[in-house]
């Protein structure tokens, strides 16, 4: 069930870091391979930490929910894992906007609207953030990105609609492995044919998974609010994933 | 073109206090009137003072732009000016959002999507923001009004298209008068028959307006930034107003 990819192409040229991973070309001008750092941080950068073997347990996190998606009709970038650090990926323009999906009340949500964290939300709340580190990645409206011209209101519909399918999808995947999926982060790119696709990572870094039994945090919120044993939390995750899939 | 009211109701009993008017209800339940005040506030109550005169201006400033748009098929709450401080409005019960119409980056938006004050947007931006002193008045979107049941999709809809129209036809009314409208913010209310109309005031308090040729704030950003000369900007735009009005 995940995808796993033989005869990678190496690593060629540093592309880009990210907080979370790095990028390198490859002889295939429509693939790259990413690879996944320990490295954590949080508020804009202002917290930074290391989160033991983070880098194996999101890749393999990552490559599983990938895995599902395109199992289910959603088209992802993933192409699959190399090796326990890194994936290969389709090659794309990341669109600037960070697509938020919210089930439960949580973070920057109950500070906005003034509901307790907990609330669990009668409709999933759609939010989109401008991926700009020097702005603090602000909430936007569609008219916002009409002016910035990130996304055309079609493109924009696309984007809305597969992270709503998303959520259901990914609701329907971890509620049974006693995960609460309380909201998460996606972002999206456009490959060479012009395609949106999902892009990015999946993994306790951009969700929020509480155990749906005792509430306990088991995501990145454990490092942002230093509330201990956070590696445990993300092989937590990843070990209940793993249940019921075969290879 | 100012519509007054003859024989207006008398003002009963004391029904709220804005930061700018307070309301009086009448003996014809359908109306209250409206006392506009001096008291000046900023930054969500944090900067206070007072603008000699300003009820006076907001009050007939208010009247001029309520009898504009009702003569070019906005329904708003306006039914007429009583004296130099009141009016008389519909009564209606306030939907909790302000909407924000801007045609040039100004003041947050500048913060949010990081474009320089003064510069021209290629389209109307359109935004709300939940009425909450408490939470700041925080930027909201469509999914957010929906969980917190401030407004239905189909309300919103009345009220963005509104918001539009109302632009278009206040660039039309003051660009000729050699005022820029930068930015400005409505509220809208439901009346008995629930009817969605314009509400609250349009002013320099509510709006800002730039000189067309020199760019000078004539508006409540000489209040809030200290710049000088608040009371003769109040004016100057309601005389600029009235050039061309009869009655």
């Amino acid at each position: 069930m995940i995808k796993e990819f033989t005869n990678a192409p190496e690593a060629r040229e540093f592309m880009y870091e990210g907080k979370a991973k790095k990028i390198y070309t490859t002889d295939d001008p429509e693939l790259v391979r990413i690879y996944y750092k320990d490295d954590a941080t949080a508020f804009d950068g202002k917290k930074r930490g290391t989160i033991l073997d983070k880098g194996v347990v999101n890749n393999r996190t990552s490559g599983i929910f990938f895995s599902y998606l395109e199992d289910n009709g959603i088209p992802t970038h993933f192409q699959g894992l190399v090796n326990e650090r890194e994936m290969i990926t389709e090659r794309v323009e990341i669109i600037q906007v960070e697509v938020v999906v919210r089930n439960v009340v949580a973070g920057s949500l109950a500070k906005r609207i003034g509901l307790a964290e907990g609330t669990v939300l009668a409709f999933p709340v759609l939010e989109f953030y401008y991926k700009s580190d020097e702005l603090g990645d602000p909430l936007i409206n569609e008219s916002h990105m009409k002016v910035l011209n990130l996304a055309t209101p079609e493109e924009l519909e696309i984007i809305g609609g597969m992270a709503l399918r998303i959520n259901g999808l990914m609701v329907g995947f971890v509620e049974p492995r006693g995960l609460r999926l309380v909201d998460f982060k996606l972002e999206f790119g456009k490959n060479s044919k012009g395609q949106i696709i999902l892009a990015d990572e999946i993994s306790p870094d951009t969700c929020r998974f509480w155990d749906l039994e005792t509430g306990k945090s088991l995501d990145k919120d454990r490092f942002r609010r230093d509330l201990g044993e956070v590696e445990e939390a993300y092989h937590e995750v990843l070990r209940r994933l793993e249940v019921g899939l075969n290879g």
